[in-house]
């Protein structure tokens, strides 16, 4: 199934669940929706915070509901198998269609996930284990300080996956070539470092296996941005739901910078 | 100083020391030359273990003087500032003009050294411990094994720089773009993991300080030749001195895959 079945099958209701393991090597992305008096800040943190929140596609004009240079023939109300309407910073419903809370005002924002890399990681013969272990990847809320934009603010969360020393290093070096995906890592080994007290409890996912041997590997994660609109309270938003993603045209290998 | 200048200066007699310091920007290579009959198994050697023996020149015709793809008018049996002399392994004589003991049937390989990689780290802001604390840089004797060719082999010598994780990344990623002056890290962490029972005893070099927060960081290095020179034994064998390199024409930059 390509990119476009699948996004008919979500339109049409016949697919309303995760994306992950769907349509392997295009990317998948996070999504935002902001009133457009919201926007502007929202663009200036993604651009500040670029490794939490690497912005692949914005909507042209607000109230846009195509990304046509990420998705052909898109309709961003009906193609995401679920999303997540946020009031004043509150969740308030999950639906699978938002058409009739769709806002002409709303500025849509495509946002990089860790999908692509995971599936380059896998390529190169390495053990994610997050997959190897078929769980929600393990995500911590950080001490590291994103930079604020407007009402935009709030700390990093990150995702975590274990590798013997030599692997982290080629994960390290994939990752690099993938900025747009949150690029590198940003932290290995001691948790308490970056403010994370115990390994084995997350803040979201699944908490998985560390090998004897292993070091926990730390990569900027898109919940950040959930994070910063929970700071912000917008009086509305629209999210995907987590795991639900927009997935598009883009091969994975579009986004390697080298 | 340019390169030139230098290894005139130490052609006339004039520098006999350390070229480390020497001609920033510029390439400085390790040196190995050893009879015709040898060189094949030692190319060989080389290209099996690239990561600590990366060749950056080799000559063209045994009994060469010269290596025109790295140093013009170059004479290498007079422009390096110390040479070593080996006879069966063993060595036997230290000496700044090896003109006497010249043969035609040597076969001289220049191979990358870590001082260009340390000058990317430090340009990118990066504290090289080594560097700051102005000693050699730490070197161990690894569990990792060579690849054999011959009767060149043994195990891989390392050497040491400590970072704290996000400054290690950063490294990863500087290394990466140099493989031909020994690449990307092997290894970090627990140091028991390759072998080494105490960072703190060297088995060449100097211990540095590894401080709060730190973590030892592993190259291959371009001492793993020299062991695998103690085990094959060639009945003649001439090498740079330690520190006193070949320094060359070509700008670190050149280096670079990308």
């Amino acid at each position: 199934m390509n990119p476009v079945q699948l996004r008919q099958k979500i339109r049409s209701g016949e697919h309303n669940s995760n994306t992950s393991g769907y349509c392997h090597g295009f990317v998948q992305c996070n999504l935002v929706m902001l009133p457009k008096d919201w926007a502007a800040d929202f663009l200036k943190f993604c651009q500040l915070n670029q490794k939490p929140c690497p912005l692949i596609g914005v909507s042209e004009n607000p109230g846009d509901i195509h990304l046509p240079d990420i998705a052909a023939d898109l309709d961003l109300r009906t193609d995401i198998p679920s999303y997540r309407i946020f009031k004043d910073g509150i969740l308030t419903k999950e639906v699978t269609d938002i058409t009739e809370y769709w806002r002409d005002d709303l500025v849509t924002f495509a946002l990089g996930c860790s999908f692509s890399f995971e599936e380059s990681l896998i390529a190169d013969g390495l053990d994610v284990r997050n997959i190897s272990e078929q769980v929600n990847v393990p995500m911590y809320r950080t001490n590291i300080e994103c930079k604020p934009a407007g009402p935009f603010k709030g700390n990093m969360v990150v995702s975590m996956r274990p590798f013997n020393p030599s692997d982290a290093i080629r994960a390290i070096q994939i990752c690099t070539r993938f900025p747009s995906v949150h690029g590198a890592p940003v932290h290995f080994g001691d948790p308490s470092m970056i403010g994370i007290e115990d390994i084995n409890t997350t803040d979201y996912g699944d908490a998985v296996t560390i090998k004897d041997g292993e070091q926990p590997v730390f990569w900027a994660c898109g919940v950040t941005p959930q994070v910063a609109l929970e700071q912000a309270k917008p009086p509305f938003c629209i999210t995907h739901s987590p795991g639900c993603m927009l997935v598009t045209d883009l091969p994975n290998s579009k986004l390697a910078v080298l």
